[in-house]
């Protein structure tokens, strides 16, 4: 969303660009296809898979699921688990993860919830969950406190992470035999 | 997704931010929200509307639609009107806004589907249709030709005619007397 003021390309954190290019093109090498299940990001991830040239075939959609009720309706969370367990925390990210599985044609979907700013008074700035969901694979789980770094150095922290957990599940993927 | 590289806050296009806060502002106050549904922009307008402060309550959730598949699936189009009209057309960017507008809880919602860069040998850099739609009134359609810009300042332009676009939906729904 940055512009260089001379040529109004969009500048991007090189070792972010270099990250998602990458795990595209080693997904796009194996076959496997992506799916993005985000809050916090709100899109962020989606939008940085998708400015990268080839990306068509292996992002294959994304959930931008920032209220409580798209968490459930996109996703298929149950509002329970979001009462009972909040919507920054491990279980809602799981299920997020899996939902957006499950509700795609992607064989990898990672999903984002978070506090990327100041929210309630009981909330921490900077706390993110993080879950990564693969066919016949356990789904995995990270949690990071990243501080009170502010709104924009949050989001960035976030797809660093995000890309790591599907580079991470890439790599289990493809040594897994797949189904014919 | 830019990062000023003293502060690591992300640089945005002032102009363009400043459209975004003074849109969820002016919905926010009359109550209203928006839903997005992008193909080429890949999740950045949704990522753009969750960046500012507060605008939890206005941007109610986006689809992020950049297969055909995905199209169809999330947003309820079908597949003849891909196959007949290209998924890059005033017909799917329609149904894009409809469907967005239809499978979720917000008031207003805007699509974007377009060639952010160079595609098929038969398609047009910088090609991109727009629609907004909102109960009760006319869905809008708009179309630009960007030219062979390159794929950011595409996206970047993208923004500015989408939330143009929102602004002007929303002051047409602000005149309309609201359902109970």
């Amino acid at each position: 969303m940055g512009l260089d003021a001379e040529t109004l390309e969009p500048i991007l954190p090189d070792a972010v660009t270099r990250a998602a290019a990458s795990l595209l093109e080693t997904a796009q090498a194996a076959g496997f296809s992506i799916a993005t299940a985000e809050s916090c990001t709100g899109g962020l991830l989606a939008s940085l898979l998708t400015d990268i040239e080839g990306a068509s075939d292996t992002f294959e959609r994304g959930f931008v699921a920032y209220s409580k009720q798209a968490k459930c309706d996109l996703l298929g969370l149950s509002h329970a688990v979001i009462d009972n367990c909040g919507a920054v925390s491990e279980p809602v990210a799981r299920a997020m993860a899996q939902g957006a599985l499950a509700r795609s044609n992607a064989s990898l979907a990672v999903a984002i919830t978070g506090f990327a700013g100041p929210a309630g008074p009981s909330d921490e700035p900077g706390l993110v969950h993080f879950a990564c969901a693969a066919h016949g694979i356990a789904t995995r789980h990270r949690v990071e406190h990243f501080g009170d770094i502010g709104r924009g150095p949050t989001r960035i922290a976030c797809l660093r992470v995000a890309l790591e957990m599907l580079g991470d599940m890439l790599a289990a993927a493809k040594r897994r035999p797949r189904a014919a």
